[in-house]
């Protein structure tokens, strides 16, 4: 990384607008947020980000051409090569051609990534991997999702799908996942699954402890996390099982990618030693006297900034 | 690729030495091979692969100083960076320094590369994958092996093991794999695999008409799909399990990978539409609608040649 480049991310939520300038270290010298509000439209939307970015390069007095470019994280399938925006349900976006209009907007370099991976990116210039080149990322939250770093770019693939870990499949006709398979690790081991099994054990009476701690509510992962903690039986094992699969899935992923540094983030990976300890004893189970063995597992160590970080890491890394 | 340039390509087997000098495009200009005899040791099997580079070189005339390199497959860990051959249980080799040893004696870059890699690479180069520049290759034989192609590269990993795509887990808790895992697409998948099984069933009377095709020897997995052909429903139903895994394997690996094509090669892929039928079924009804339903998976077309093709191309594409 040069040191005489600033680079600008957006990280476009479901909920909030992200927006920071970075200097080419990936130190924030500005930083604004707003609500995303989709639903008064896209041309709104899309106004709030853009002032965003003239906002933070308000603040630190630098103009557009002074920029490397902006790099901008969106959910949803999208087409890096041209920025253009396939598809974003939570937002009702539908082919917004997100790359160009913001290219006409600031004339810079622009760069659209899918969140998970640029979560990856900012990982790995800035967080858990700044040491190592090649690094697998993992989000366990809602869903499963990931972002494969090779020589310190993301590997976006030939459709940007690349990195879809949560839909590797670790158990044949396993419980049904939201993209039509079976058996998918995202099915098993994210924290929406891990709340349908959660309540689904409740309603068979399996657990007063879990039961006693959420009252009228639905359970979620960190309910059954703080279960666990008090040593409910059926917390644990609901974790361990659930976090033995990610485990299978991080030692397939290790043979099939051979990266340095495995790093989880997301929000279930707050669940700490209770995630970590079954994934860690699985792959190490598993893989044996393989060198990959010894691959370290680590946390992810940027939080809520990883997505606007990773944005701006598009464009100055 | 440049026309003006040469290279060597060695495969290095337990059985044979393959040698052949091409050109920039991947024609062959001359070839060789001869026995590896593993057990007159190392010394020995050195000195025929020198051999055999200088019977290639001597027969078209060109002088070691005009090869862009020589490139050379080899089975076992190996260090890609420096051509030592860590571990090849057939050969009885432990580090093994062949790239430093081929670079004293021939004053040349060598590589040196992972006999499945390299495969996947001469597919790429001259085989089923000339028009893209993304593929996966996976050879379906003894062992179920794999190459990471990406960018027209090898993908090797940090540890020189990535595309080791047999040791991914489809069936927790399933048939022990010669690694130490449970249920690695290996152990399911394989030549070896679908063979075990057969002689299982035969133990158990399940296919009169594949016992008498046997005869006093053990199945293979050639005559499993031999009485597959003839209706037997053992075989057909063993076949068809086996691929399945196979096909949710490559589900899976597409997902993270996201590659152009996937390219099926190695002894058992000659099972034609046994293997590949409920191969592109499962994939197709694993993936639904996503755009990697529609990535075609395809036989290899290099035949015995793919590795001392594969291992030319690392030094001349």
């Amino acid at each position: 990384m040069a040191t005489q480049k600033y680079g600008v991310g957006v990280d476009l939520g479901g909920t909030k607008i992200a927006t920071a300038l970075v200097d080419g270290e990936g130190r924030v010298l500005a930083r604004t947020s707003c609500l995303t509000e989709a639903q008064e439209g896209q041309e709104k939307v899309l106004e709030r980000m853009y002032k965003t970015v003239e906002d933070v390069l308000g603040e630190a007095g630098i103009a557009p051409g002074e920029l490397a470019g902006i790099g901008i994280g969106s959910p949803g399938p999208l087409d890096s090569k041209t920025g253009l925006v396939l598809s974003a349900p939570n937002l009702g976006w539908t082919n917004v051609p997100v790359g160009d209009l913001f290219r006409e907007r600031f004339q810079v370099p622009i760069s659209v990534g899918n969140d998970a991976n640029l979560a990856g990116l900012g990982e790995k210039w800035l967080g858990a991997g700044k040491n190592v080149d090649d690094l697998l990322y993992i989000t366990v939250s809602t869903g499963v999702g990931g972002g494969i770093i090779i020589g310190g770019k993301v590997h976006t693939g030939a459709h940007d799908i690349a990195g879809e870990v949560g839909h590797i499949i670790v158990q044949k006709d396993g419980p049904q996942c939201n993209c039509g398979a079976r058996g998918c690790l995202e099915a098993i081991a994210s924290g929406t699954a891990i709340a349908r099994e959660a309540k689904a054990g409740l309603k068979r009476g399996e657990s007063p402890l879990l039961a006693k701690l959420v009252g009228d509510g639905d359970p979620t992962s960190k309910d059954v996390g703080q279960a666990a903690r008090k040593g409910d039986p059926f917390s644990t094992k609901l974790l361990q099982e659930s976090f033995t699969y990610l485990g299978l899935g991080i030692a397939s992923l290790l043979n099939v990618l051979d990266p340095q540094l495995v790093v989880i983030g997301g929000g279930v990976s707050n669940l700490d030693e209770l995630l970590f300890d079954p994934v860690r004893k699985t792959v190490k189970e598993t893989l044996g006297t393989s060198q990959l063995a010894d691959v370290l597992i680590v946390k992810a160590e940027l939080g809520a900034d990883v997505g606007v970080l990773g944005a701006a890491m598009l464009v100055v890394a």
